[in-house]
Formats: structure tokens, C-alpha cells, sequence
């Protein structure tokens, strides 16, 4: 029986599982640490320290300008690696598909993922397909965990910013938000604005060479930027001071944001990075970032202070002060 | 606001979601690589092997005889491991949660998963929560991903069965499919069975130190005995011969086995292992299968051989010989 959809029976561990996995798994993924198709893998490693991390995608719509559900679940989780300090190195991919739902978009999502795990540099060396009925799941669910290795001498966390670092964000804002936005049912409109869905292990390694004072890095997903800071504030004891008018925010989604009554501060990002540096490293930092690809518009957005622990404010265009607080409500579900 | 079920904002990566983390997930699994709230969690590793594993669980219904998607999903992926020769040590855990879950539901399954976790002896140390509308998912998924340490000198494969090799099973089977089955919608019914559900990790050490000369390990999840034997045939290119009358089943799944059509070779186990035994080992091998909590009724149950390579055969009761071929239609989905 052959079929353009999948079945519940392409869950069930048995012949059309199988199939799947040898059809069109394998060839994609092959690689000498999948390969045995055992219950997990086995791989060497040095010892050190290697940093873990997971993420699931529940993104809507799966496709949207400039990415995917499957592109977006392997930068996610490169990513989250990369904001330990560590070079990733392994993922695993967790599918849960609806019945029904067409094997071509299914192609098409694990074309993205291997071409997304070259891009990063890193091994899809095991994984799990799960079936659930019609109306059980939306499409597709991706889940991937990762493991990096992480180099000798850093030490990278949320409590490591220090009165006086720079602030420094790594280019726009709120392009990944906007650009799956543009694509929702029932709100449908044209933009140019495309996800920045992008890998940043490279760049956080080349910041680390050039500014090994850099003790925090975050990639600013849900809940944006402006919860980004909220986090460091509280685990760092320190205040964050961001100047409106350094903002980065490209004017497509500036107006789109205008128009719908969103805040870019809040919005996702999926190939950003804010980090602290020390302010004698903050240009060497900078330099850094901006050789890289992902990294052309970074820019300085603030500073970090002893006044107001645990806070972040904002100096507004007018010359004002507002908090930044954290989020209270969901601007965008299922953004990622 | 307080609400006693999960709403969207629970998901948002702001305020909701960190109340979320500080009141329900911190408590119940607070340790020191866990705690830095980071984006990734970092550990210390010496030089070696690792093993890697993940699982999705789409458990329906999510509570049932014996356990619940929490520790199974705790076990599952520490079984994944195990069945790598590994011992299993950190996990990570992405929830996918239908916004309207009681948060006492949640509660529940959170504590039967910090459960588990302390009879495996696993380490929670990332994770990821994400909550979509109602109707885009069903109640809970949950995917873990493990790590564990592979000791020197183990190689454990699918394709390491002998000629000669005693195929070994640790007690009944089916238990944890007929358990599920039972609080089926619209199939409700009473009986004693319960899921077998439960970490293997110790097992597999004990048996790999009384017989090292083990070189195959499986859980026979998804699909059963049959289709882990068929598996195991394809990759050591051998044949598999099991004795139906050596098979163990539990009455009472044999009857509910009877009345509904199932076959136990093919229904779903979480807490046994199937291993392949050099005949000189196979005895200390069942003694330390038997020594274990989970492997009190371990039996010798066939044997490898060198005919019919890539195919399993069952010696029936009456003295013929049935192919025990792969499982072709899902008997029963969302069992895992």
C-alpha cells in the first residue's frame, strides 16, 4: 500500500516504520553514527565539559518566509548550545506527526534539517517518529536535544553580567515574529520581512576569541529581547539600561508592528544573540559579531548598571525612562 | 490572575512561564546543574563513550494501570539508553501542553516523572515547555533525550547475535499494551493487568557483568517481541527460532489477548529486555536477569541460528513452524 499522506501505521515501530526510516530518513541523514539504528548512539568524547540542551517547535504555520518548522528546530537547539559557550556537535530529532499528514510536506521539512545541520556543522545521530490520530496534534511537532562540546576556560551563564559590561545585540529585531505573523490564517498580508532563523555557534566562538571577557550570551526567542534582559537582570543582581533611538529594528517590521499594536522588544528572534561584554573587550566584540554573516547589523543597545537591580529600563526617544518589564501575556503563541 | 488549568501564556517564555518554572518545575527537580536557568545546562564528562537517546510519548490515555506518560516517558528513553550498554545519567524534557490541561493533571505527572527519575538514578538537567491552543494537540506530549555513559569494553548492538546465541526475554509480555488498552475510550473495561513500566538500567549492568559476552540488548517497545526479533535478525544477518510455548504471558493478558484479536508477540513492553546470550553465558546471564526486581520471571524463550538469515520463526505449540514476520498494521496507536 502505498500512500501520499502518513498513516498512523508509519508510527507503529513495525514494516511501514521501517520503510519510513530507509525510504526516507537514512538517505538523508546517513551518517556513521545513525547508521547502526540502535536504541541510541554511541560516540566518543575527551573529557571536559560538554553543555545539553533540548527544545520542542510547535510553530504555525510550518512553512514561512525565510524558514521552516525544521530549520528553525535545528538553529533552536544549536543555538541554546552555542549560548552555553559550546560548540554544538550532536542532535537528536523527535518527530510527532499528525495521520494525514502529506509525505511531501514532511520531504520537504527534513530537506530543510539536513540542509540546516550542515549549515551549523552538526550530526542528527538518532531520533523518533510518533504517529498521533487526526485531530490529536497540528501537522507536525518537532522536538530536538542537543550536546556541545564546551572549549576549557569558559564559563558562560545568566549571572555573569557586571556593572559597567556593554550591552550588545547581534542585528534586528522581531524579523522570525513578524515573518511567520504575515503568514496566519485569517491575517495573511505581503511583507519582505523573512525569518532570521540562522546558526550562531560560529559567532559565539569567534566573540569568545576576541572578547574572552564575555561571560553572558543569550539568543533572544520568545519573548524577545525585552525578556531577555529581564532574565540577566535578576540572575546577575544588576540593572539593564537600553537606549531606545540604538534599537535595531528593521522599518518593515517597525511598521508592521505599528500597525498591529505589537512591541518588537517582545518579539522573537531565530538567529540573534545579545551578550554582556566588559567595556574594554565591547568593540573587539562588536568587530567580531559583525564579521560574522549573522551578525552584520550588531550594534551596542546599553549598558549595564549597578542602579535598580533585577530591572531593566529603557531611556525613550524623548528622553524619558520606562521598565522594560517582562512579558505578562502571550503576544504571539506558536511562534516557534 | 490564578487559573487552576494551563492557559497560552504558560507557554510565552514571560511572566506566566517563569511562575510556571519557579513554582511547579523548580521545586520538584532543583539540583545544582539545573538550577543556572540557562539555556543549556553544562557537565562535567571523563574521557570515553556516550551514549545519546530520545523518545516521544503520546500516551493516550495519559493515566493508566502502573504508570502515566510521565514515567514512562522517564523510563523510556532511560531503557534507550540502557539497551546501549550505557548507564543511563542526565535527561532533558520537552512538554507540549493543550492550553485547558488541569494543572493538577500537570502536578501529577510531574511528580510520577521526579519519581521515576529517582528509581533510575537520572539527573533532569534542561528542558523546554511550549503550549498550544486547544484542539492543536491533545492534553500532554512529552519527548525526553538522554545521556549515558557507555563503560569501557562494552559494545552493545543489533547486529552482534551469533549463531548459537540463547535468546533471552525478562518476564511476560504485553502487559504494558493491554494495560493502556483497558482505559481505552469507548473499550473501558476492568481487569488486573498493570504497565511493566520501569527503568532497566540496573539490569543491564547486572547482566553484562555476569555474562560479558552479551552483545545485544533491546526493549521491546513499539511493536513487541516480534518485531525487536526481526530487527535483530536483519541487522546480524541470522535467523531468529523462539518456542511458543517457552513465551511468557500473563493469563489474564492472554485472555483479554484472546477475546479482542491481539497477538502479545506484537503489543508494547516498558519495562523488559530481550537480550542474545553466548550459550556458555546464557545461564549467569538469567541469573542476573532474575536477581533483579524487574526480571523476576526471565526465561530463555529460542534461540539464534544460522538459517533463514533476516527472519524470525516460531516453533508453535502443536509442533509446526510459523514466520514471525514484522508488524505490517498498527494494532494499537498512541500506546507510548
Amino acid at each position: 500500500m502505498q500512500s501520499d499522506k502518513i498513516l498512523l501505521d508509519h508510527g507503529s515501530g513495525g514494516k511501514l516504520a521501517h520503510q519510513l526510516m530507509i525510504d526516507l530518513l537514512l538517505p538523508l541523514f546517513d551518517n556513521p553514527l545513525l547508521a547502526p539504528l540502535h536504541d541510541g548512539a554511541v560516540f566518543d568524547v575527551a573529557a571536559g565539559r560538554l553543555a545539553f540542551s533540548t527544545d520542542s517547535f510547535v510553530v504555525d504555520p510550518i512553512f514561512f518566509p525565510g524558514g521552516d518548522i525544521g530549520d528553525l528546530a535545528v538553529n533552536g537547539t544549536v543555538n541554546d548550545l552555542a549560548m552555553c559557550g559550546a560548540v554544538p556537535r550532536y542532535l537528536s530529532l523527535g518527530l510527532i506527526l499528525e495521520e494525514g499528514l502529506p509525505l511531501a510536506d514532511l520531504k520537504r521539512i527534513l530537506v530543510s534539517i539536513r540542509a540546516a545541520l550542515d549549515k551549523a556543522g552538526v550530526q542528527l545521530i538518532t531520533g523518533d517518529t510518533k504517529v498521533v490520530p487526526r485531530g490529536a496534534a497540528d501537522k507536525i511537532f518537532i522536538n530536538t536535544a542537543g550536546i556541545g562540546v564546551v572549549p576549557a576556560g569558559v564559563v558562560i551563564g545568566g549571572d555573569g553580567a557586571r556593572p559597567g559590561d556593554c550591552i550588545l545585540l547581534s542585528g534586528t529585531m522581531a524579523d522570525h515574529g513578524i515573518a511567520v505573523l504575515t503568514q496566519r490564517e485569517g491575517l495573511r498580508f505581503e511583507s519582505d520581512v523573512v525569518s532570521d532563523t540562522a546558526p550562531l555557534g560560529a559567532m559565539v566562538q569567534a566573540i569568545l576569541a576576541a572578547a574572552p571577557g564575555v561571560r553572558v550570551l543569550r539568543d533572544p526567542t520568545r519573548g524577545g529581547v525585552g525578556t531577555v534582559l529581564n532574565e540577566i537582570a535578576l540572575q546577575s543582581k544588576v540593572g539593564m539600561v537600553i537606549d531606545e533611538e540604538l534599537l535595531p529594528v528593521q522599518p518593515a517590521v517597525a511598521g508592521i508592528c505599528d500597525l498591529l499594536g505589537f512591541d518588537p522588544l517582545y518579539l522573537a528572534n531565530e538567529g540573534k544573540l545579545l551578550c554582556c561584554a566588559p567595556p574594554d573587550q565591547a568593540d573587539a566584540a562588536l568587530a567580531a559579531m559583525r564579521r560574522d554573516p549573522h551578525g552584520r547589523d550588531a550594534v551596542r543597545i546599553g549598558q549595564v548598571t549597578a542602579e535598580h537591580p533585577g530591572r531593566a529600563v529603557m531611556r525613550t526617544r524623548i528622553g524619558g525612562q520606562r521598565i522594560v518589564d517582562m512579558l505578562s501575556g502571550e503576544q504571539l503563541p506558536r511562534i516557534c
